[in-house]
């Protein structure tokens, strides 16, 4: 057990509330693996049951339809975790995960992650409260997905990339550009839909696409674009 | 506190585990009420947070689009708990519930709530994982939603029916028989789709409708249209 683990275990979130004792405990039992951006850390039809702690990079977890379009349902950064499921309830993985970047993961066997969310209060309710954001963030979808266009759906992924960086003036700017083909997993729609969606909003002044950024110049017409359709 | 609101947490599966003065101790902070069928139990607009112990009946978790239609998520039948999301995390309700039937509902005070389900391991586990198992299902209706068009989410939700019910001789009835606008809101989509649905496949002899129950009389041909589509 190398400093350099037990130190890189006090950046995960979900263990900050524990002690450093507790924490040492943890990085002996884990197992560490280094990826590399665009290798796969956890294949949806794997045996495996382990939780994934994230200690440095970026993750993406992705579903893959029978046509080979990605539906992705959440990037996870340094300081998070995947696969927490299968660790939880001992079935199958759910989704595949991919590195985004140059990534380093801890494996938490399931017992031990089992143990540690059910038995420190504290775990346990952050643990409680992340899957309630997925299942929240879930529940968005599917009603974005029953009412909504593919249209509509770009304009509201649009509003959610624009929504941290809004300014008092209504603009906004989403850095870095967003990529096309991720929107596109991201709301279940093509490239192509996005591209044409995204071409439409800058014909009509909503959007403008500078070196660095994609700047939304008029956040509240976007916003309107979207509730007018699902009705809030 | 009566002896029967004691006697009727015991049938609480989420609280099994804990001992009967737990449970008494649970009832005393309590709040109680009965519903009659259709009446709603929670506003998605409410401000409680409150988790619902289903004491007795039956209830449905749905929201609604701008245009009235019903998305509906889950039925949850005595035994079980509704709005666990908000007790939780604090937020907001994220759905209405209605009742389907005669219901006695036993209501949790949040703060109670998450002592009950963070500090018993066992109980933590078990909430744990129907968490998880939420966040399953709604993943597999998002890959649905992106890969399936309309008819075969109906194909798909008749197999998710007639599953249980499966015979040896590739048969299965579907009993009561499922009304067309239930199947339509848990797949998004329109009463009439499934009537048409409905009939083509009483064309093709894959189903019949008798007198108590749906018959699926070819239940791997009604698989393979699924499964062609989905890939799997």
């Amino acid at each position: 057990m190398s400093e350099t683990q037990v130190a890189s275990l006090d950046r995960i979130d979900l263990l900050a509330s524990l002690t450093p004792d507790e924490r040492s405990a943890i990085v002996r039992q884990c197992g560490w693996r280094r990826y590399k951006a665009d290798e796969q850390i956890i294949d949806h039809l794997s045996e495996t049951r382990d939780a994934c702690l994230v200690v440095e990079g970026r993750v993406r977890v992705v579903m893959f339809s029978m046509s080979g379009r990605e539906i992705s349902f959440d990037d996870v950064s340094a300081g998070g975790y995947i696969g927490e499921l299968s660790a939880v309830d001992g079935e199958p993985r759910s989704a595949t995960v991919v590195a985004l970047t140059d990534t380093l993961i801890a494996f938490v066997p399931p017992r031990l992650f089992q143990e540690i969310v059910t038995t420190h209060p504290k775990v346990a309710l952050l643990f409680m409260r992340r899957l309630a954001a997925i299942i929240r963030r879930a529940t968005g979808r599917i009603m974005d997905l029953s009412t909504l266009g593919a249209n509509n759906r770009v304009h509201a992924e649009l509003v959610r990339l624009a929504k941290p960086g809004l300014k008092a003036d209504n603009t906004a700017e989403i850095s870095p550009i967003p990529v096309h083909g991720d929107i596109a997993s991201r709301v279940s729609t093509t490239r192509e839909t996005v591209a044409r969606v995204l071409s439409d909003l800058s014909r009509s002044g909503i959007v403008e696409r500078r070196s660095h950024a994609l700047v939304v110049k008029d956040y509240t017409r976007l916003v309107d674009m979207v509730e007018e359709v699902r009705g809030e």
